[in-house]
């Protein structure tokens, strides 16, 4: 913990300050991520969780989990003491628990290009991310429509005008009108150069992860290897997903040894739409999560011991009418609840939630949705938050308009996390006896002192009367947030970048570009 | 706690049939409150709660607590020992806690005229009624306007087809039209008549109060007064506000001490904005507010020992921008977490939260608003959530489609308070076992047997494509909403009255009403 103490020093004292600041969309003065000062939301007692994890293990020894296309997993697990038969491998009880008890690092550091970027992943802490994967965008002016290279510089640009996103993210939106096999390269440029906070990497291919960390070192110049361990710093954590049920690919597998083998930070995450790849159950949905993101966490740490990884869950449940993934719902949350618990039995960092919706615009059942996720996904202790702003239509599409809403509800949930200031002033004991009954506090002394850091603002909610909402021209918040995300693109400038390391990016891209044809696979 | 047990019977053995009934929106199907089967969410550990304990009792001590234009108050707490100047009450430290200790009920039962129906307050039970209060109501084809009647009529007949609502409510929007010194009996009988759920009475004047208890022992009959103890039962919660800071006013004592003398229930409620009413702080408004209600829920006690109670808190933010009260925002919540747990540790049912929303239409600004106040009452354990459907505007207004929007929300949040299924059935371990690696779920017996129950499914969200949300017509969620409860007032069909004792209410209301001219005070 003592990375989290470095990177914060000071930061209680600033609190205030930086919260003035984050409201005058100063996003430099902000913190570079958040230090969970209230309790976490238990939902299961040791029982539940034991059980849990004895089912998990069963799955693991009896099931067993396919690692597919990929002879060197199977000779590392083999080597490792599992039983592998073709390309199933049956883990042997506790197995998976003790390679990550022993080797995997409770909590990491992910180096920003600006050291006042980085962030802590793990323990009390949690970082916020965009959306991450959706094909299609949306605005209010221009509807649905795919997304493109000049959308996924908007979303890096608005995240890095964003105080309360503390990482980039990694695919804000697929930019379609790129090749396939190309569009990673753009992508990374993109976090690179319109953000100076931490992102995520290439994972469609072993070489696009090759590309990613290729790109890294010569952005970190100097600073790529730490002369304490010799090994470069961790400046990249990448989304890697099981194809549930019990499979992991050989494509995701390939990208996560690159990585791993680099010091880069895997983040392993089971995809589980409930009914579909996992029972129609929570219990069975967990156990399934774990069972997976278990054999993954515990195979990065057979590649390369100690390299920086996060246990990671997705899960959504169904429509009964149609079989159509549904969010916000209560299961979901209870997956999240459980698996965080779970996660930190193995003294791992976590990820998990997200402003889920199947809404296709940002409306009234976007909002319930992304807040019944979200809050539980604080309260359970996640540390690492992806799709905390922008995601639409069952992640299809990333919104404009959704980005901002949820952005500004991050900013909500980062105060929920700072707790209750129960000091002195917080106790207000003066303002009561001064004040008395009957009375009322505005222009009390302590209201005064206290008043500019009070209470948490919302900055495009509208609080006020029917008659000045009626004569500003009825909007909803959709249409405010409209306005807002045009003014944060006006607004936008880029962190400075030292010249000759742009150069050297642009040219590591056009050769690795001119080395092949353009592909769409 | 043998109260619940006997109303629960036979509860969860039903709750298959009865999640599917309610689907089908069979109200008579579901269960009539809410036993919660997860943890509750504590923000304050033992030392917090303490602190604010402690400075609660030095307010109540040496501030001192108004009880205004009442002597019989003021002689009351003489009696009890509180030292009295003018209409200021100086309470000894640790005089209320044990008041409140020695005499208030931990739970206690509001029959409703159908026994189905009946709910208990405190516990692990939780009950969701509908708002209280609007002068206006909201409807997307008609937009805002003042409530009548009719729409007061129509908001219990909406509260009984819902599911999800245990409770009938009180003031479900102001009947604007009929004068004020009379529209309690219309509001008092719409409730008996248009519905067969608990229902709260009237309290803006003590001789109000005494009608609405006039009204119940017509409704009641013969089960008027329970044979086993001699008292009246318990068929009438009702709202008593402070006027805080720390003032009880003489005509909420005076409805107060008519409720608590018919052995009916009192809601005590310190309607607190920060930095208006109260400290800007989290620990000075939870201060003020224990303060308040504990010398509240003490005088309940010291006018009729162990008549029903419960302690309840509002609390609202406040825009640093215009002063005008912000609602969603996390300092509230926090309040709602630390009194939660002040009022189990005083014994007594707790009230709290509401789909609460400073916006005037059912936008995503009043969904996340409200989802973030609507979650943590829920967690908190909070025993009565009043407001959980229709906020409008800081409670100015009711909304038709609001109502169906958080009414839905309200089903979520009972599914989420029915916790994990840990049984066989839940762990699903055969199902797994089945399908194993690379397969899907959805043909597998597990789920077959499992569908119909499985997840909780939203009535009004929409969870299809793009394309065929596009092809119904590009709905959002309100207009889905608005769809809804039109189809519900179309369908609603009152329960069942015994003639004889409708004719009494009607003829007891006209007499009432023949006996003094009209007035709007």
């Amino acid at each position: 913990m003592s990375d989290a103490e470095t990177l914060q020093s000071g930061r209680r004292g600033h609190g205030r300050a930086a919260k003035r600041a984050a409201r005058m969309a100063h996003a430099a003065a902000t913190v570079p991520f958040i230090t969970r000062q209230i309790p976490i939301y238990e939902v299961l007692n040791e029982e539940g969780l034991s059980l849990i994890e004895q089912n998990a293990e069963t799955v693991l020894e009896e099931v067993g989990i396919d690692f597919k296309g990929d002879p060197e997993a199977l000779a590392i697990w083999r080597e490792a003491g599992a039983d592998v038969r073709e390309e199933r491998v049956h883990i042997p009880r506790g197995l998976c628990r003790r390679i990550i008890r022993e080797h995997a690092p409770a909590t990491y550091t992910q180096h920003a290009r600006n050291p006042a970027r980085s962030v802590v992943m793990g323990g009390k802490h949690t970082v916020f991310a965009p959306a991450y994967g959706p094909p299609f965008v949306h605005d209010l002016d221009r509807g649905r429509r795919y997304g493109t290279i000049e959308d996924f510089r908007n979303f890096v640009k608005l995240t890095y005008a964003t105080p309360w996103l503390h990482h980039s993210g990694g695919t804000v939106c697929e930019p379609v009108d790129l090749p396939v096999n190309k569009r990673h390269l753009d992508m990374v440029y993109a976090h690179m150069r319109y953000s100076d906070k931490p992102f995520m990497g290439s994972v469609t291919a072993p070489e696009r992860a090759a590309d990613t960390v290729a790109m890294a070192e010569i952005l970190f110049g100097a600073d790529w290897i730490d002369p304490a361990t010799g090994k470069p710093r961790t400046v990249v954590t990448s989304l890697i997903n099981a194809n549930s049920p019990l499979t992991w690919d050989a494509t995701m597998l390939g990208a996560l040894k690159v990585y791993a083998r680099a010091n880069q930070a895997n983040l392993l995450t089971p995809f589980i739409l409930a009914g579909a790849m996992a029972p129609v159950t929570v219990a069975g949905s967990t156990t399934l999560t774990l069972a997976e993101a278990m054999a993954g966490v515990a195979f990065t740490q057979l590649v390369a011991p100690s390299a920086p990884v996060i246990l990671g869950s997705f899960a959504s449940s169904m429509s009964m009418k149609s079989g159509a993934p549904t969010f916000g719902t209560p299961e979901p949350a209870m997956v999240m609840y459980a698996m965080a618990a779970l996660a930190r039995r193995l003294n791992v960092p976590f990820r998990a939630g997200g402003a889920f919706t199947a809404s296709k615009i940002p409306d009234a059942q976007a909002a319930y949705e992304s807040a019944l996720t979200m809050l539980p996904a604080c309260l359970a202790g996640t540390n690492f938050i992806l799709h905390t702003a922008g995601w639409l239509e069952g992640g299809l599409a990333m919104g404009y308009e959704k980005f901002v809403m949820d952005a500004d509800q991050a900013g909500m949930l980062q105060t929920m996390l700072n707790g209750i200031d129960l000091s002195e002033n917080g106790q207000a004991m003066d303002a009561i006896r001064e004040v008395g009954p009957g009375k009322h506090f505005l222009g009390c002394g302590h209201t005064q002192a206290n008043f500019e850091s009070a209470f948490h603002g919302s900055a495009i909610a509208d609080n006020n009367s029917f008659e000045q909402w009626d004569a500003e021209g009825r909007l909803d918040q959709a249409q405010r947030a409209n306005a807002q995300w045009k003014r944060m693109l006006q607004d936008y400038e880029p962190p400075p970048i030292d010249p000759a390391t742009d150069d050297a990016l642009l040219d590591f891209m056009a050769r690795r570009k001119a080395a092949t044809p353009d592909s769409n696979v």
